[in-house]
Order: structure tokens, then C-alpha cells, then sequence
């Protein structure tokens, strides 16, 4: 039986998606048991297939790491704690990502030998159904060459419960693949990471989303600003694609004509599908959906908490290290 | 009279194409002296619009310095002396990019008070006619919080040469826009950079391209990682475009339908129209055209460095800094 405690209230979209998410989920799942945190009001609904842990308030958006320690009835606090409490195998919040972060450090803890949890993305490729998974894309701004060394050891193991299969290329970030290209960071990381029999050298960042690559390794900082300098291109065309496809009866019609041949492009700029990040290094699969989850991107947050949960990530991890 | 000096041979597609740009930009501009390096036997079909600087050799894509600054007859280094030689306000090349900085550098030397050069790249963003240009993109790798200081000092007077009027909002790339966010580095520079009126503050990698940012900063390696994870994503879903459009008989219709709506989002798509990146920060206007240009993108590289010298962005950084 694989356990998961729930932030039911955290989202842009609050408890609405989160109820038809679970329903949906453990209608095709029975070897999974929901620990639902939130208001016991508005939970009703699901009172009969999952257990219900009230909470009385829900963190911002843009909560502070402070408010996040302060506020123990929030429903992300909760959830967090339930993790320990209840022996459950995962967590899964849309609420605020700075506090869930620092919630799940400090309570759940870092796995021992873990320096820096790192927050992992997984991403689609130009093949379709191939993923990459970057790491870290935020967890940290300043990192050490050792810091490198574990995302890779991390992203290894998120890579086998996710996929069921070993990462066969793990790479680095770089300005070049060249040796002696990089900056004084991820010169070190390099000669560190060579001790990985998977890690296949450095790699520019226009080839991160080729599909050859499964693990792609940054600090947390260069990370973040690839991972939202990608969305923000990608939501950019997409925008651009529905203006001209809608702007004149012409273009509608062309639209109706190509639709079909469009589909496996607009399923895979389709981030919903993704779900969510991981925060990776801590001792349970805690899983940070989109703030503006809808029940489907939620539900897939879901499985793949479920998935990861199951695969025994964190154990593989603790042999990784 | 502005004065460019042009390496005619070092692009993947020789002097056929950078023959034709000149042709082209000499008809439109009777105020500029071009001084053409290369091979003078391909060069005759010009040797009566241009001034002819021999060279007997061309340096590979993938040069090192040592080799770019002993092979002394090749076209990059003939042309990179000579516009200390001649005086010339401007030098472009579409060869190896890491053999032209370490050249210019080298021979056209840094503005006195410039701790480093770096990299500059106009962009398009989602506002049509309104580039934002992106500095460090690669020349360093290692960069201090004065170097980010400086970065935004010379993209200013690019700003200002390039386009005509003051940059109003320069920013710096971060992991977030609230206080405290950043690594050690963005966080020194954000003190320092508040000195400059224009300096709006940070900004996340996702909304680089919105159009509100004039002049945005990076540390090298950040900056590098960015615009070619971008570049990297616009290419494949440009590439997925057309391959949807191609699929079968009906999306080819399809794509006759709504060409015209899509003329906008293709054109700004064009990477060529950009034309090339800047070295900035040496004593000259030192562009450096995509190594695969053809004579559009190449014609273009040659208007940008003709309008930064005209405007004398040399003297506004001296005066800037």
C-alpha cells in the first residue's frame, strides 16, 4: 500500500480540482491510500475513501519562509507534517513553492548525506514521449562542484523511479562542450562528475531538449532562469500560433484543415501533462504541482507521486549516495 | 565617411555570399569606405567599390587562440589589425567567434576603464519592431558584480547607437524579483546597479522577451545558457511547425489558408534579420555575424555595424563609464 498525504487547499484553484483529481485517481489505483488535509467542510465529499486531517488556514502565494514556519494550521504545514507523522510514503501541494520548499527541508529533513535538496523538472524533448529531467531548477542559488555531483547521483534515481530504467546520459550545463569551457564552477563539477560511470560530459543548452540527454545537471540558479527562459518562449509561440490561427476566417479555415497534423505538437508543448517538480533530497517524494493545476495536471501530480512513491525513490537514493 | 573593414572569407559560406552583401549595402549607402580582407583573386569581381587588404589564409570554426593569434595571414587577424591600421571605425566577421574575441581583444584592446568585454545580442521580443538586448551571452564565464555593473553601463550605449533613444528599463536576470532573491553575485550587482537611473531591478528569465526590457544583464555563463536554450526551443518549434504544416494534403492547405496570419510570428521568428552579435567593450564597433549567414543576414550584420559606428557607440561607452 502506497500512502500519500495531500495539500487539498494549496492551489490557485483550491479544493474543486484537487476532490476530482482523488476521485479520479483512486478509481484506477486501489493500492493507494489518500491522507487528505484541509477544510473538513468542504472535504465531505470524499469523507469515505480518504482520511481526512483538518486544517483551518491556507498559505499565500507568495508566502515567506517565515509565515510558512509560523502558520501550523495552514494546510500546507499539515500536509507536511502528516508525512512524519502518519509514515506516509509522499506529499503533494499547488500551493506556494517557496514554502513547500522550506517546509519539506525542515520538517521531513534532508536525507543523510544529501548537502542541498534540489528541486527536479521533468521536461518533454522533440522525441515524443522521451522526457529529460533537469535538476536543480531552483532549490538553490549558490552551489558547490559537490552540490553538481549529487543532483546528478539524485536525478539518477528520480530517472530509474519514473521511468524504470537507468539514466544512460547524464549531463552538465555548459557555455561549449569543449574541455576547458565553463565557468570556475562547472569546470570542477566536470573532473567530479567523470567518477559517474553515466555521465557523459558537458552539454549546450540549445541541445538540452534534443531527447538524447535524460539527466541534465545545473546549479540552481542557471537552472531556474533556462527553465523559465524555455517556458516563457514556448508559452510565447504557442500565444502566437492561436493569435494567427484565429485571426481571420482564412486562417480559421486553415486551422480546421491542419488540426489534425498539429496534435502531437500542441500534446507535447502540453505542460499540464508534466505536472510538476520534485523537491529531491529529502526523506519523502514531495511532489509541488503548478499554482494553476487544473484537475487533470493535478491527477497527473499526482501519479507521478504515486509512481515515485511506489518505485521507492528515496531508498534509491540513500543507495545512490 | 564611416570606415568597416570586413573579413570576406571566414563564414561556412565564404566570400559568395559576403561579396553579394557588399554589393547590395554599397548601392544604399554612399558614407561608408568598406575595406575588404581576403583571397584577391576572389575578391576582383569588387576591387572597384572597395579598398583590398590581401590575406592568404582562413582560420577554422573551431580555432583556439594560440592558433588564431599565429596564423597572422589569415583573414580574421589581417582584418582585425587592420582596423587599428587604418583607422577604421568597424570590423565584422562571420568566422570562428572564440578566434574574433580573443583577436579584438587582443589587437583592438579593451576601452580604457573596461575590466571586461562582453558579448552583446539584440532579440526579438514578443512586441513587434522591439528588440531587447542581451549582454554577457558568452564572452566571460566568470564574472565579478562590477563586471554585471559595467555590462549594464555599455548595453546602454549600445541601446542608445542602435536604436536611437535611452534605454528606460534595464534589467538584471534572476531567480525571482523580490528582495533577497539571487545568487551571491545578482545580489552584490543589484546594490550596485540601483546607482543607475535606468536600472529597474530584476527580472525573471520568462518575461526577457514581454518587450518591457530594454537592455537586460546576465553574468556570462547565464547568458549563454539562456539565449541558447531559447534558441534552441524556437528552432524546434519552429521545425515542428513546418513539419505540421507538411504532414499531409489537408495541413498543406491548411498552411495556404493561414500563411498570411502566420507572416508576423515567422518574421519574427528570423534569426537572420538580427543579422549578428557585438563585442563590446574594445576600441572599435566589432561585429561578429552567425558563422552560417547567408547574404541577407550577413547584409544585415554590415547595416548594424555601419549604424553602431556611425552613432559612435565607441565614444558613448568612454563617455558612459
Amino acid at each position: 500500500m502506497v500512502k500519500i498525504v495531500i495539500d487539498m487547499m494549496g492551489g490557485d484553484n483550491g479544493y474543486a480540482i484537487t476532490i476530482e483529481a482523488v476521485k479520479n485517481f483512486l478509481k484506477q489505483h486501489d493500492d493507494c491510500e489518500i491522507i487528505a488535509v484541509g477544510d473538513e467542510k468542504v472535504l465531505e465529499p470524499i469523507k469515505d475513501i480518504v482520511k481526512i486531517i483538518p486544517s483551518q488556514s491556507i498559505l499565500p502565494m507568495e508566502c515567506g519562509v517565515m509565515q510558512a514556519m509560523r502558520q501550523k494550521d495552514s494546510s500546507c504545514y499539515k500536509a507536511i507534517s502528516a508525512v512524519n507523522e502518519e509514515k506516509a510514503d509522499g506529499v503533494l501541494s499547488a500551493g506556494s513553492t517557496g514554502a513547500f520548499l522550506s517546509l519539506a527541508t525542515l520538517i521531513n529533513k534532508k536525507i543523510p548525506g544529501v548537502e542541498r535538496p534540489a528541486l527536479i523538472s521533468p521536461f518533454p524533448t522533440r522525441i515524443p514521449g522521451k522526457s529529460v529531467v533537469l535538476l536543480d531548477v531552483g532549490a538553490t542559488s549558490d552551489n558547490s562542484p559537490e552540490d553538481l555531483y549529487q543532483f546528478a547521483k539524485m536525478g539518477e534515481a528520480y530517472y530509474k523511479a519514473a521511468y524504470g530504467e537507468e539514466a544512460k546520459n547524464i549531463n552538465l550545463v555548459c557555455n561549449g562542450t569543449e574541455e576547458g569551457k565553463g565557468n570556475d564552477l562547472t569546470k570542477k563539477a566536470n573532473v567530479l562528475l567523470k567518477q559517474n560511470p553515466h555521465y557523459t560530459g558537458y552539454i549546450e543548452a540549445r541541445h538540452v531538449l534534443d531527447g538524447k540527454c535524460d539527466v541534465c545537471v545545473f546549479d540552481g540558479f542557471t537552472g531556474n532562469v533556462f527553465l523559465k527562459g524555455v517556458e516563457g518562449v514556448a508559452k510565447m509561440m504557442g500565444g502566437m500560433m492561436k493569435e494567427a490561427f484565429t485571426a481571420s476566417f482564412s486562417s480559421k479555415m486553415g486551422y480546421l484543415l491542419a488540426k489534425k497534423s498539429f496534435k502531437p505538437m500542441i500534446k507535447l508543448m502540453d505542460y499540464k501533462r508534466v505536472g510538476g517538480a520534485l523537491l529531491i533530497g529529502v526523506n519523502t517524494v514531495a511532489v509541488k504541482a503548478h499554482g494553476n493545476s487544473d484537475a487533470y495536471s493535478f491527477g497527473n501530480a499526482l501519479t507521478l507521486t504515486y509512481t515515485l512513491a511506489k518505485n521507492k525513490m528515496v531508498d534509491q537514493i540513500k543507495q545512490n549516495l
